[in-house]
């Protein structure tokens, strides 16, 4: 059974990687000194852990962009311990013994975060997170979730990241695509547009041991569903970084960005877990695009490239 | 004792005046077809009132900027039934029927809601807010507030600001200045910046009936306020309009815009109630700049004007 000291070290090996496909990636065919580099900070938290944040700006594809892994531990926080109280997995779920009992217990999460926003509008924005969280009860799951922002939706660049997923899924669970489609295309959603934040991907959350499925299991599927986003990614920035744009093209990914920055600030549950729980808040705000931009009432022409992205910005598309 | 249509009218009258003194001084000296102007849209709540949606966008001055007047009823939302069982002033506290046997009451809110964002990053954003609210038990009271976000701070025009409220609020209560200024720095305030979001104003909310107070007095005080916005913003506009300015205080602008977001849709209460409660997200989200940016650990040189203008970024200055 993976201990959680082995599932952060894997995480850490994940953010190794995926920087070094990213920065291949980033300056292919470019002499070295020219090429994006991802620069480091290392932070400690003060209740425990702490994390490494890589942070490339002003590449060549990637205008700014983010890889993040963290692992930070102590005694559960107030906050967190309410939050939790309002599902079913309550961190006393297990036990019998009442809450003015129960000495505080431990946590214990580690993960790895992604975002990247391209500068060239035609290369979709992308965000990836995998987590582990495990208490001192023994209560412990995974989560994770992957998904894909086109500022111009392109169904051909749709079908095969969803093919993607649905093939990493596939290995594991036969339910997994399904479900966790469904699930991110209700969790990537900015309710006050009425629009999906793009074209969605996979999502889940608090996967704990079943009949069916270990927690070696479980575990092995986050590292497939890790190790799919930098092949995936670089050909799709491959793919588009060097198609032509324009003007309005640029004002238009502004708009995206805009709604980009609406999404994490108002409904994201890592961007409100970091910022309630004192987090570091430049790793939690890397998120964000290094420009962003809103019209009022903004309406694209009929016909246009941009109202067919937005037509294709709803649940329920079978991209697979 | 003014009645909420009284009120009601009298916002749509701030308004107004609001509007042409905004497009006068935008527009100065240049030949009227040139001038920014407001831009009209009218719209219906489907249960119950509506509003009056004034937007500039791309004027001389202001690069885009709202005047907004609205006037919505009808039943209590469920989510403002609990939104208001948080405080003392919950739906039910006069009353001692429960809940259950209680006809849902109706609401009355009116009220006017402006930010103005300038092209110019010597030119300060600002923000107004005027508002009343009623419901059929019985209860009633007024808020407001007014709040200013220099990109640079600039002492002198600092205390102009500060001085002139405190003159608006000292005609009217001795505590008032003090009290809604310590207010305003509360509420403008970005706790995971540590930081405010300008250099305050005044705040205030639930203004009742008082054995000091009646309600004329208050709303010849709302009244006060309202007024003291254009003179005052118009003086700001004039005076530095046409301070020159290079591209590296436009990329300050862009982040400074972008704390502004930050604030909006984390902790603003209004944007949280409107987006809640299902309002006109166009309306709503017309605080938001044209453009707006986001670098990571951003930190200026040490005794730069932006390195100063952070220093300023905290509560309990004495500026009046």
């Amino acid at each position: 059974m993976p201990t959680k000291e082995q599932i952060s070290e894997w995480f850490m090996s994940l953010q190794d990687s995926i920087c070094l496909a990213l920065e291949n990636e980033d300056g292919k065919g470019l002499p070295a000194g020219q090429a994006g580099k991802f620069k480091e900070d290392n932070w400690v938290r003060a209740e425990g852990g702490g994390g490494r944040t890589r942070i490339i700006q002003n590449g060549n594809v990637i205008e700014k962009g983010g890889v993040l892994y963290s692992a930070v531990h102590g005694p559960i926080p107030d906050f967190l311990k309410n939050n939790m109280s309002g599902d079913n997995h309550s961190v006393n779920t297990e036990s019998t013994t009442p809450d003015s009992e129960m000495p505080t217990p431990n946590f214990y999460a580690t993960g790895v975060s992604i975002v990247i926003h391209p500068n060239n509008p035609m290369v979709p924005i992308i965000h990836m997170n995998v987590r582990y969280f495990e208490m001192s009860t023994g209560v412990w799951w995974f989560g994770g979730g992957i998904d894909l922002t086109p500022h111009y939706v392109v169904e051909e660049d749709a079908k095969f990241f969803h093919a993607a997923l649905k093939q990493s899924c596939d290995k594991h669970q036969p339910n997994y695509y399904a479900d966790f489609k469904n699930w991110a295309d209700d969790y990537f959603f900015i309710k006050h547009r009425n629009e999906t934040r793009g074209i969605g991907g996979i999502f889940f959350d608090k996967q704990k041991q079943t009949k069916e499925v270990t927690k070696k299991q479980l575990f092995d599927f986050v590292k497939e569903i890790g190790n799919t986003f930098a092949p995936t990614y670089t050909i799709l920035m491959n793919k588009n970084k060097s198609l032509p744009f324009n003007e309005a093209n640029k004002q238009w990914q502004l708009l995206r960005r805009g709604r980009y920055v609406e999404f994490n600030l108002v409904y994201d549950l890592g961007t409100k877990f970091g910022l309630e729980s004192n987090g570091r808040v430049e790793s939690i705000l890397m998120s964000l695009p290094q420009t962003a931009g809103w019209e009022y009432d903004y309406q694209p022409a009929a016909d246009s490239l941009e109202a067919k992205t937005l037509s294709f910005l709803k649940k329920g598309i079978s991209w697979a």
